[in-house]
């Protein structure tokens, strides 16, 4: 059997399209979080050795979990400034490979993107058999055109790659999906050091690099046509749960569990220990509902991820939500939303989740609208935020971290971090002069 | 046994202070509208020759159901322009009925009446046992004086009506509904088509005609102290709602419908075919609900009727309301209120159904404050409207079809027709000097 | 055995502080208010005459309840105008106790007091036993500074009082509670009386009285570490509920309640008769359930007290709430809030109780921001008050009996009595160009 590669697994990026959400590889899905999916799935196909281009977020992660992938031998790399993109990751890494792995083969991976293993499966089977071959690229078979870069095709093998080429101009329907394997991955690495050099503020080093690549000396194409999640804006989150949620097989209820048998666990439902389910609850699958969670009396958890220590309170309902640690709900309709952490609402704040003419929702991202492509979606909101009684959040907003919503507003734009906004509400107020009228049953 | 006359049904009124409600006749209750209940009773009763007189609405609908009563002759005419009233109405069949039936009985009906039964019954017997009697009319014995046509008595004979008399001045407390019965109609007829040619514009030729007529031969009154239900204006939607509902005898599920064993169904409901109904949810009869409906978990249905699929998500309560078609719910209160086709409410939208004073509701009718004499009333909305999250509709507030009233909106006057009612709210922004807190359990 | 002193039950205060809640003295918990309770406790042990000073209220519950206590001396004194404070109060029962009991020993007590009985039996049992001794006190062990008055000790014998020292200047850890038995007590009767003639208009001359007295002839203390709740401010009615509440040994279930067996009753609940309890409630103990109250589907109640004739409707929460009479919720969260009587509110209407950076709440009493020391605190409402639909309270606000709170009102300052608050809010209005979208399932 051939050696495995040196994998590299890129996680450096800075998340800053995902605000208000924080780093995107260390957000948790049925209680992993990316690197670690990566990791474990690397380890499982026998890889031994991985660097990890690391943002700072994803290096403390790596540095306080260790101890657990101590029979792997994983390289953390910082990732530098000064160089935009992925090349910029490479890079990066670039040093260390050379130090520890020089001579081995390298896998390239990116950490948020989502996709099933046997994409690796069959990289690896591929790599194995098919010596002759130096490079070997993952291609996404699309069905319906994507801003992707497109695999050029002569005689079977890849000669190019053209970026966004438009739906009517795709050279091909194989799409770049960064699994990229290199035989012998010095020659690549030189010519994404030389285009650096040249123009260091490009974003697209990376993929020119492997354009040239291609062209020199072509490529195989592994084919895939499975799921392909890609978390680059925030409400992306809400693939990738759905992702992973599908994932779910059968409902499985850790035994220091308290599940009152006046609750409904219907369908495929992950309960983690420690978690209270009160009477009149009712939890339909698939859900994944964390460590110490309460969920309340007549409340209603739909197609969500809940994390630790939350408090779904009395009466409240949460839709094709991502909830994580600490959000405490009380009366509160939560739909296609996402709530990054230590979050609390007060009774009747609520989310609208659709337009009232149910087209497609518009998000601010860096001062640009961009289309979601859904009509259903909620609320996006970083970490420590409260929300007072009776508020109501607009299909679409974000809220930043440490910001206060009180009572009342009716928010339709985006909250920068650190801010209260509260409701100026004018009031008349005269003198009561109806007769007292006394209730009666 | 004397032949049967012929029905004359009217049900060609313009409908105007039904707004925003459309056509009163076509309305359904327990699944059937008030035409087709109508031609049902005459049926059962042994007639077998009608003419209706309709509006578009009416006329559309009986063509389409035309096989449905097929071993019946009926005749559709569509109401002339030109003439008002009841008077109007009776001329727009007159042609049909001298074509097809001259020399034949005739009994005038009005579709948007609903009573008993036992009014038809009573009628005939006099009819078959007393042939010295050329004209028959129904008198509703009045305990609360009501603004309607009173008739005036001389040795038990009907010598003439009196219109609105005013409550010390009622010469009877026999009112007269409209349920009229000529053995020889030709004199009638004749006498409204003379006025109607001198005084086309006038609301009450059949009034006066009818007046003449008992001052001439006088007649016979069928007397009748049971419920008698007029749609005149939209709430009365609500009274004819109560009238049917109070004729459901027994529940009954169909066969079809999934009933949730956690589900309560108390007292007399009816449940159409598809229904379904979620763990938590309690309806209170009487009740109907219509095909494929869903009422959701934790929700309360009660006294109201509820459409063809129509959703009453989580969470919702409906009280003494009549829900038409497609309506869709979702922690919603709608008390006492009438919703007509494709309506839905964002999470925590509510109607305000009882002024804070606790007195009657007014309600705005062609610019006309009217009391509705109801001190629980909520809103009346016509059809494809959409209400954003938490918004509040005040008592006896009406809603124009195609219209959005938008999250947080307080609305406390009437809405026309394809209008987007938006609250402009204005915040305060400031920085948060709060030191975040952690939430703990 | 010695003879029983005459007992005097200060009930006259003016309650000013307490507003919008009217006289504390007649509060009740657990159905019985707190005269009732004192004068229960008094007969238990052995007391035969008592004088009750008493405010208007006050007054006339005794006279309406005077057969209750026929077997007991019970003299009513209504409190004079003119002498403020604890001073005014024993002047005003001064007349009595001399024509009916003059030579007999004299136990004062503040109505408005809440301590365990052990108090009075040491007190007893020091009286019997202590015949050397002419004035007894009970000394309160404060493990917080609290601005009371604390005992001045030489050779463990009482020699004076020293008002609100400040944390670190308390002569001892021993406060002033209003349990003062006087073997003689007519010396102190002087001095209260001179003090009185010479400056009339101050607050403390009780207090100056006793230091007099304890400087001249010393008093021993009965110490007690039990719990003491004192009525001053309006929210000290949720430490009362709290201290009552927490006396409930068992579940008690008058056999005339109805409750559904799909309702859950957990922990310590009395539940008066004639209640009602629907399917889908909860109620979590410690709580008092008043006669006829009704308890409506998929509620919750818990930690409260409810009053008499109540209905919790469909969907509404109740925490650590105090509840009077004639209360109608309806889909509404009520948090650590007191309602006095005859309220009602609109669905969708919800308390604050928690401010948004979850500090101490600070309530307005007397112009005056007063430190409730609580950072959960809901609203405080008088008599006779409605709220709109989706109206908001925020934490510690006031409302005035007779007043009205519009729908949607957000209000964050005290309302006065008999007023209406509405707010004005403005709306765009504007075509609706958006095509009808049809929902469907």
């Amino acid at each position: 059997m051939t050696e495995k590669p040196v994998a590299l697994l890129l996680a450096g990026g800075k998340s800053t399209r995902f605000w208000p959400l924080s780093e995107k590889n260390t957000y948790t899905y049925l209680g992993k979080n990316l690197v670690e999916r990566h990791i474990e799935t690397l380890k499982r196909l026998g890889f031994r050795d991985l660097i990890v281009v690391s943002s700072d977020k994803v290096f403390d992660w790596l540095v306080s979990n260790s101890e657990r992938f101590s029979d792997f031998n994983i390289n953390y790399v910082k990732q530098k400034e000064g160089i935009n993109g992925m090349a910029g990751a490479v890079l990066s890494a670039v040093e260390n490979y050379r130090t520890h792995f020089n001579g081995r083969s390298l896998y390239i991976l990116n950490c948020n993107d989502i996709y099933d293993d046997v994409v690796h499966e069959n990289m690896m089977e591929k790599f194995e058999n098919r010596a002759d071959v130096d490079v070997f690229v993952a291609g996404y078979e699309i069905k319906k055109y994507l801003p992707l870069g497109y695999f050029i095709f002569e005689s079977g093998k890849i000669v190019g790659i053209k970026e966004k080429p438009g739906e009517d101009k795709m050279p091909s329907n194989l799409a770049n999906l960064v699994a990229h394997l290199f035989r012998n991955p010095e020659k690549f690495l030189l010519k994404i050091e030389k285009i650096a050099k040249d123009k260091s503020n490009k974003d697209d080093i990376y993929e020119v690099a492997l354009d040239l690549l291609f062209k020199e000396q072509g490529a195989e194409v592994v084919a895939y046509n499975g799921r392909w999640e890609i978390l680059k804006y925030p409400w992306h989150v809400l693939s990738v749960m759905d992702y992973f949620l599908s994932e779910i097989r059968n409902t499985l209820i850790d035994p220091s569990a308290e599940v009152s048998d006046k609750a409904i666990i219907s369908d495929k439902v992950i309960i983690a220990e420690g978690v209270k389910i009160m009477e009149g609850a009712k939890i339909v699958g698939p859900c994944y509902i964390g460590k110490n969670t309460v969920i309340g009396n007549n409340t209603m958890v739909r197609d969500s991820m809940v994390g630790e220590n939350c408090v779904i309170g009395f009466g409240s309902e949460v839709t094709r939500s991502y909830l994580g640690d600490e959000i405490w709900l009380h009366t509160n309709y939560i739909g296609d939303s996402i709530l990054e952490e230590n979050i609390s609402l007060g009774s009747g704040a609520v989310t609208g989740n659709l337009r009232l003419d149910e087209q497609s929702i518009f998000v601010t991202v860096k001062e640009e609208k961009i289309n979601s492509n859904r009509n259903k979606l909620g609320m996006i909101v970083g970490t420590d935020v409260r929300f007072g009684v009776n508020s109501a959040i607009m299909p679409g907003v974000k809220i930043g971290s440490g910001s206060f919503v009180g009572p009342g507003v009716i928010l339709a734009k985006d909250l920068p971090e650190n801010k209260i906004c509260l409701v100026k509400q004018e009031h008349l107020i005269k003198d009561n002069k109806n007769k007292i009228i006394k209730r009666k049953h």
